[in-house]
């Protein structure tokens, strides 16, 4: 089985080439792949189906085996692969997610993706503390702390939600560390990423539009709450690795 | 950069195909083929070179970059890999480490390998509980326990030795966890498995040369201390996949 491996700020993924939709991607099989000794490793798998409308279909699994609607650093190495494949050439690309069309920008050394709006909730205590809840298609609470380094182990008391704890580091440039739920800490996490930025823009009471840095541990991402609601994100997306698969 | 990615009960490595010796192996490029997000993976690199002797040398480095002697898993999937390669043929082979010569058997489904003598010192305390000391060229402290699941998180008081704990399954069958210094829990450890049969042959106070079924989390090995002192080490080694590396 043809495989490459790549990353989004060291969110990784193996990808699968299956242009005509012919590998049947079994949940034993995902777990398979993903097995960090056993197999190839990957925080998930990304099969590449052409849809019969002529858009990409990105298959995206779990690395437990189980459905996700979209990622958003899958969906960035899903379109980096697509161009040095030779799929596709760089610019602008529409893909298909179970979360629905995609606007995707492949650059030189980037890859920009419309994430969706952001619907802000009712602040949510975490911690004993208020945080901003933001839904990126995924629930989200984000807490201003004075250092992400001095909070040492990340074990926030809301399993439910996704947590980012974000430290301000300049002008339009935070610091972020994340805790999934029903993962734990993760090197980079890009909705995570969006809902950080849209709580810090309400925090500190300036217009939309304005491109944050935002520091994960596994690199850095250029996130935008654009002045229609939508976020978008942007940051490395890399092909590290292609090869065979030997089917156990 | 060609690769392979193999791994023997779940101890996995890098197996880098320089026959001809011109690979800089730089602890740079170990940590990044070994990173398991932005590289390929591993718990250490094999690099297979055809030494001016004739023999193969195994060059063993741990996945922080730093060199290492031997390493009983390795040898085994360093030697599935040359017959897999049509590098050599099945059954008897010697390779070169520098721990040494070793002397290996690579069947259909197992690897086995002469692991050399085991050397059995004074007893330690571990956990406030007497353990058998036992070097396999480096050092193991076993402890017998009534059932490894239940120890929960393994924390031994001793960070300067390898832990091995033991439980008996049934007549040459033990089951065993390993905490290994400076790295902590391990799926499989191949001296580690060693230091365990033998001192369970020595708690038992049985003959030497009796096979030992070995269950480790990773998988099942088989271990023989055998009637002139030293320990043969037997399992499966497979190799996986196989590919390119896009060097960074």
């Amino acid at each position: 089985m043809r495989f490459l491996k790549g990353h989004g700020t060291e969110n990784d993924f193996v990808v699968l080439p299956d242009v005509d939709d012919r590998l049947q991607l079994t949940g034993e099989l995902v777990r398979a792949l993903c097995d960090r000794r056993a197999g190839i490793g990957g925080d998930g798998i990304l099969r590449v189906v052409r849809g019969q409308d002529g858009l990409w279909f990105m298959d995206y699994r779990n690395a437990d085996g189980s459905i996700a609607e979209m990622c958003g650093n899958g969906v960035r190495v899903y379109a980096r692969y697509l161009v040095e494949a030779g799929l596709e050439s760089e610019g602008h690309l529409q893909l298909r997610t179970r979360g629905g069309i995609k606007e995707v920008d492949v650059k030189d050394g980037t890859v920009l993706v419309d994430m969706g709006p952001a619907v802000v909730g009712d602040p949510v205590d975490v911690d004993g503390m208020p945080a901003t809840a933001v839904d990126m298609g995924n629930p989200h609470a984000v807490l201003h702390v004075a250092s992400v380094e001095a909070l040492g182990v990340l074990d926030p008391d809301r399993k439910d939600l996704n947590v980012e704890y974000v430290e301000d580091v300049a002008d339009n440039h935070i610091r972020m560390r994340v805790h999934e739920r029903g993962v734990g800490e993760t090197r980079s996490c890009g909705t995570g990423a969006c809902a950080a930025v849209v709580a810090t823009v309400l925090r500190l009471g300036i217009p939309r539009g304005t491109a944050f840095t935002v520091d994960v541990p596994g690199g850095r991402l250029t996130v935008t709450w654009r002045e229609d609601g939508h976020v978008s994100l942007e940051g490395p997306a890399v092909i590290v690795a292609e090869g065979d698969w030997h089917d156990a």
